[in-house]
Formats: structure tokens, C-alpha cells, sequence
């Protein structure tokens, strides 16, 4: 059985109240970055693999997506977004692992903070650009190698809490990491920067953009605990075209 | 002045003993991982940013490249390089930042452990592109960010020595590293994942290749203290293709 955390209720319970879950992609440091690296959606066919309350299928709905696919493994997560989002959605409930599709169904393939729950990107890279018709774009955010390699998740902090640096260890040691998120245990799987842009290149991708977000002055402004985001990145943001 | 710590007579009899100066491409850890991401020097011009001994350029008139160029800012690396390599290589005493040669003058353009001495790695990235031919390739490695970051590129240690793990901090704010490189004090400028690849990418390189390298089998064998290699990455390889 995959992992599917989202389906655990103290845990939906926990995502549902994170700002990004309460604004949507306004509420997401990442978003702005990530926007800017989107395709134009006009006329496109799009999957989100990992859609979650599905905000980023009901952007490309709105940017006008001829049509748009949205797999998840958690019936919660998708109950909200079969509510909340457009009726042309199509979503699916499978783990992204096990969705198939027929070769060329897509122009673009979007995901948002989902492969570092998979075990291998390399299984996923090879059937996106199948997905894909040629030309079409990818655009994944995951969390960055720093930020997944040593585990913890967190600053190294001094006695009195306030954070010193954070730890990088284990690097080339890919795999399973026991984290801890919104209080509950999480596995996710480190992958390092050379297997991600590896992957897309060896199947054939064309790398486009590689980003590491930083959170925009607005959110940076508005709290001091902010600030430490600048000090390590956490997310990744990669565009790929076929 | 732009730092030339090579000239410096403690650093560079310090640096002359260094495995990777007495045994050149093979005593060097990254060596098997960069010769891969070479192209073919058939017949092709070649530069060489920050040449130092001149193993590279070397390299590259063994392997069939019709002229090579070693450009460096220290003339004691030079003299070796001039004593011990092919009297066809033409050396250039000069910084790197302020090399200057006509719009496609070389098919490829190689650089190793340079570009984190320098201030930007746009303008670089900027006279390269103009510098090769249509289709060239441009084959460099750094100091991986993540090594970078900090400052200190150490581990962070317990009182009796024993690296912890390795700290990354200041991630986003790119510029000035005073770090202690063979006991002498050394300026880096660190540089986010993100400012390489972006640099390329808005030049107008295709990226063919990003490797962050793990030191060979046989010399994580000869010593304990190479495992601590596979805890973070200390370096970056990147190719690109005009």
C-alpha cells in the first residue's frame, strides 16, 4: 500500500488549516515562482499528478485548459476538490505511481510537491514523457535534496531554540527518510539534485528552467520566522519540455 | 587586484602537494565523473578557464584537439604548466574575468574548481556562449552550493572532532566567503544552484548534463575518511551546448 497520509483525519485535519490550504496557491511561498514557469494553458490538455484540493487544476481550468486530469491518493483531499474546483475536472484516485495514461494524451503534465513521497523519479520521468505529446511541458516542484537529505527537516538549534544552521548529511544515501510534518510521521524518499535533472535528461527532456523559490517580499515582511527561509532552500521548482 | 592566491609562495607549495597536483586528473576525486561529461576533442579548439597546471589542456592535446588555450591568473601555476605540458598549448596569463577573445573562437570551453572564485558567473556564462562555435560545449565544475553556502566548508564537529553533519546557512545570499583552503585565508563567492543554471539557460546554452560526483570506488576504499565525501556533495559538474 502507498503512503496515504491525507486520508489519515487528524492529518487532513492539520494540512487543511496550513495557509496554503486556506488561500489556495496565494498562500503558498512557492506560488509566485512557480506561475511564472507554467506553459500557457490555452487549448492544452493537462494532468496534475498529486492535486491535492486540486488549485493548480482549477488555475489551468481558468487559463483555459482544454481539459484537465487531476490524480491523487487521498479520497479526502479530492471530496474538497470535486467541491470547491470546476465540474470539467476529471479526478482520478490512484497513487501517482499506478496512473496510466495512453502515449500523447497531454500537452502538459504540472505537479506540485509530490515526488519526494515516491520512491523512484526516474519510473515517473519516463512515463510523463510518454504522457506527453511532443513539444508538451513539464513543471514539478519537489522538495529540495538539501532540505530532504539529513531528515530532521529542521535547524540545528541552540539551547534556547533559536536556529544555528541547518544539517546536511547523508547525501548520497538515497531513500527513505522518517520526517515528522503537522505533528505526524511522514516517510518521504531523498533524492538527489543529479537524479531529478539526470532523469528528465536521459529520457529525453529538455531542461527549461530550474528554480530555487524564494518567498516573496509581501511574505518575507510579514513575519520574522519568514526570514529563515533564506537561509536554506527548501522547494525546487523544475520546467522540462519534450 | 583579483585574487591570486596562487602566487602566493606558502599556498602554492601547499597546493603542489596536494594529491590532485603530484598525481594531476587521477589523484583528483571528480576526475572519472568530469571525463565523462567531456566531449570529443577531434580536431576541436580548445580553452581552458583557470588552467592551473595545465592537466586539462593537457588532456585535451592527447586526445586529438587541433589547438589549446590555458588561461590563468597565477604565473607560478603557469610556469609548471609551461615546464611540464605540450609546447603546443599556448598559455595566457591573465584573470579570468578579464580574458577576451573573438565570437567563435573555440568548440569547447572546459573549467575546473574556477567559477567560485569569481564575483559573477553571468559574465562569464555571457563571453563563453559568444566565445564557442554553434553547437560547442562548455564543460565546467564548481564548489556545489550547498558547500558553499555557509562559509566554513567543514563539518560541523562534536568536541572530539567527529563531523555531526554538514551546515548549510546564508543559502540566498550569494557573494563574499572567507574560507581557510590548506591554512591560508581564500575569497570565494558563492553562488545558489539556481544562478548557474539560470545563467545558461538565459544565455541560450542547452543543459546536457548536471553531476554532482562521488569520489571512485577505489578511493573509498583507501580511506575512512573519504566516506565522508558520500555525506554532501562538495562539488557540481555541469555541461552545456550552445
Amino acid at each position: 500500500m502507498k503512503q496515504n497520509k491525507y486520508d489519515n483525519p487528524e492529518f487532513f485535519t492539520k494540512y487543511s488549516q496550513m495557509t496554503r490550504s486556506v488561500k489556495g496557491l496565494a498562500g503558498a511561498g512557492e506560488w509566485e515562482t512557480l506561475e511564472k514557469m507554467l506553459p500557457d494553458f490555452q487549448g492544452k490538455r493537462v494532468l496534475d499528478l498529486g492535486c491535492g484540493f486540486g488549485w493548480h487544476c482549477q488555475y489551468a481550468i481558468d487559463h483555459g485548459a482544454s481539459a484537465v486530469t487531476g490524480v491523487d491518493i487521498s479520497e479526502k483531499m479530492l471530496e474538497v476538490a470535486r467541491e470547491k474546483t470546476s465540474p470539467q475536472i476529471r479526478y482520478i484516485r490512484t497513487p501517482v505511481e499506478e496512473a496510466e495514461f495512453p502515449a500523447n494524451s497531454f500537452e502538459v503534465v504540472v505537479s506540485s510537491l509530490t515526488f519526494h513521497y515516491l520512491v523512484s523519479f526516474e519510473d515517473i520521468a519516463r512515463k510523463v514523457y510518454n504522457w506527453l505529446t511532443a513539444g508538451g511541458d513539464f513543471v514539478f516542484s519537489v522538495e529540495h535534496p538539501i532540505f530532504t537529505a539529513h531528515g530532521s527537516q529542521d535547524f540545528y538549534r541552540d539551547a534556547g531554540g533559536n536556529p544555528l544552521f541547518f544539517p546536511v548529511d547523508h547525501y548520497f544515501s538515497e531513500g527513505q527518510r522518517d520526517t515528522t510534518f503537522l505533528g505526524e510521521k511522514v516517510t518521504k524518499y531523498h533524492k538527489t539534485l543529479t537524479t531529478y535533472l539526470s532523469a528528465l535528461l536521459q529520457n529525453g527532456f529538455t531542461i527549461t528552467g530550474v528554480v530555487e523559490p524564494q518567498p516573496p517580499a509581501h511574505m518575507l515582511a510579514a513575519s520574522e520566522g519568514m526570514k529563515d527561509e533564506l537561509r536554506r532552500p527548501m522547494m525546487l521548482i523544475i520546467s522540462a519540455r519534450k
